[in-house]
């Protein structure tokens, strides 16, 4: 008998209809012979709805009232579809985020798992019964209900795996799996069937929708090996899988992309150490993400021009900064462009194969495709490109890396 | 310094605005300086759409899984209006059922509450913090999510007047206060100042909607006075409170009426002892309440006619029972009437004045008004007359009695 966690998303459980099907899926796992935790999230919409609901009230909501608020989605939907389980004649029951408890750190709004208690769910579940977890949800040591932020409940699942020693986390979406690229860009794209968590991590960075990075990080430290399945089919369609259990045969895995970037270059920054420090320390402590960084060194050896990347809406906020703190910086002019996109290939086999770079710089140069800028990890090369450009850049390296 | 329980009901906290609007209430009453625990239910339509959801799933659906659907949406509305508060500029939280906790027992959907822990709320309040409790909601003693049913956050706001021994119980509603009678109904319906427990008792179960019955008589049991109070103006409206304090000027203290009565007669049952409870037993047995009761003896004295009402959606049903049971019963023929409504006299000041019977009738009398039936008791006259005559009925009796 295997012990399996369950994560159902919110457009899995985004209406009464859709509900029944999860209840039938669950159902079949069951039969089959497992023990089944559920999580759940809340369903489609309402999390968005109260968030709104809470911003009428106050742009500066209390955050401890805001979990109240919020965790009310995914005890509908877990006692929903509780009910709908039971209504197909099986033994069920819910349990909220402190029944369980699922305890955490009082970081309302973005909490993290310290503890789950299991052992009432567990002879639960080894009696037969299906036991469902509202996701997303906990309880702080000062008995308040706690949130873990959006995409909270594949970090339930993972915690649950976790805690629960199950035999595989499940995560169920409305697609087939993880694929090599977004088919809105490149209708040749493929599934992948084993991912590691490493990559997953680039690819949902990147723009990958099936996990959040945060759940991704937390399987990977856990060493969870996580099975991205299908709603309608059932289907395990992607295992996320640590890189030792893959045998590559491709060199690159997938690739993703963002047009949320921005492109700011500080020209002629004085060229002495510290500098870097000096124009990113007044972002980072304003929550401003860099990306990508490039300085190039002048001539002269005196002076340099500093380019970085940051997310588009970080763009006004970002100059306003440089400019506030020009007096330190002392840079001759500032060149921004907010049309551009980064395009990256991922994939943990690169790591051994050294001509990489070359063969992804030339396939984007015959298609007259500029390169703004690079960035590389072990297991990613990034490049920016203009915005214009980038669903030929996507369509180009997916052809060029095997994957179409 | 007082202590307030403040309870709001679902059409109060309807919207944002509503919500905002029951906040400045709250703060009002606070800045007065008393101590405020509210007492909020869900907001006006969520209950009944969950409901309707939980029946989508299924027909027959889990009552433990309901109560974790249904409190949610007072989980909705006292996080909100805790928001609402503390963006005033007040201290407040909310306290969820299992938190305070209000402790019930297991009798899931109808629960009733056997104890409320105090203490950390009344450290809070004498803080200077504003405690908001959803209302309708419990914990049993198996650490489940329970209701009280329909109706029940004043329930919950009498049991908090009666376990934190508040000063007053203040009950908030759209309307002014307990009227007269129906605006709808007679335009010269006015506001009645004080009532007993007993004649809103008679006025809540007969139609009045400011309060259910099931709450008014906990009020009674522990004669916790009860203010209906304004939403619009925040002032009281009525006082709900012991006989004994109450100066009876009149003899009739309100005129109700309903309008959901079906009328049943058997002709030609034997009259010998018992046979009423042949008729009612299997009646009780499947949940429908008898109303009024009516036996004439035939002159022969040897059968009788057995006239009794019933709510119009049962009579169906009635009607098929009391078939079933001719072969005991053997009564001539049976006789039904679905046209009839019932208007009632209520006035703990009639017990004193023998002439109200009389003076009923012939008021109805001389409208020409047939009464089909009566039913009294110490504070109360109904009778049964057509549904088309209810309105007339109504006026005539509230200018006789000098409600006008």
């Amino acid at each position: 008998m295997k012990r399996l966690v369950l994560k159902f998303g919110g457009t899995s459980v985004g209406s009464i209809e859709k509900i029944r099907k999860v209840a039938n899926i669950v159902k079949k796992r069951h039969e089959e012979g497992n023990e089944i935790i559920v999580i759940v999230s809340a369903m489609f919409g309402v999390t968005n709805d109260l968030i709104k609901k809470s911003n009428l009230i106050s742009k500066d909501f209390d955050s401890k009232e805001l979990d109240v608020l919020l965790s009310s989605g995914e005890q509908v939907s877990s006692s929903l579809l509780t009910g709908a389980i039971i209504g197909l004649g099986f033994k069920a029951r819910s349990w909220m985020g402190w029944q369980v408890p699922i305890l955490t750190d009082s970081n309302h709004t973005s909490s993290q798992i310290i503890k789950i208690k299991t052992d009432e769910i567990i002879k639960f579940i080894s009696d037969g019964g299906i036991a469902c977890l509202p996701g997303f949800q906990g309880i702080s040591v000062d008995n308040r209900i706690t949130t873990l932020g959006r995409g909270g409940s594949d970090l339930s699942a993972v915690a649950v795996a976790k805690f629960f020693e199950t035999d595989s986390c499940e995560i169920y979406t409305d697609v087939e799996g993880v694929l090599t690229t977004d088919p809105a860009m490149h209708k040749k794209a493929k599934k992948i069937d084993k991912i590691s968590y490493e990559e997953m991590l680039e690819m949902a960075s990147l723009g990958a929708k099936v996990m959040q990075p945060i759940s991704v990080q937390a399987s990977m430290i856990n060493d969870i090996p996580v099975q991205v399945r299908s709603v309608s089919s059932g289907k395990t369609g992607t295992t996320i899988i640590s890189q030792s259990e893959i045998d590559y045969t491709k060199v690159v895995t997938g690739i993703a992309y963002s047009k949320n970037d921005a492109k700011i270059t500080l020209v002629g920054v004085a060229d002495k150490p510290g500098v870097a420090a000096m124009i990113f320390e007044p972002l980072g402590k304003n929550n401003i993400n860099i990306d990508m960084v490039i300085q190039t060194a002048a001539s002269d050896g005196k002076k340099t021009d500093v380019t970085f990347t940051v997310k588009r809406e970080d763009l006004l906020k970002t100059l306003k900064l440089i400019e506030e703190n020009n007096q330190y910086l002392n840079y001759k002019k500032i060149i921004h462009d907010d049309k551009v996109s980064k395009v990256s290939i991922i994939g943990a086999g690169m790591v051994s194969n050294p001509g990489v770079v070359y063969k992804m710089f030339s396939a984007l140069g015959s298609e007259q495709i500029n390169i703004l800028a690079i960035s590389t990890s072990e297991i990613k090369i990034s490049v920016l490109v203009q915005e214009d450009v980038i669903q030929k850049a996507v369509k180009t390296l997916h052809k060029k890396f095997e994957l179409d």
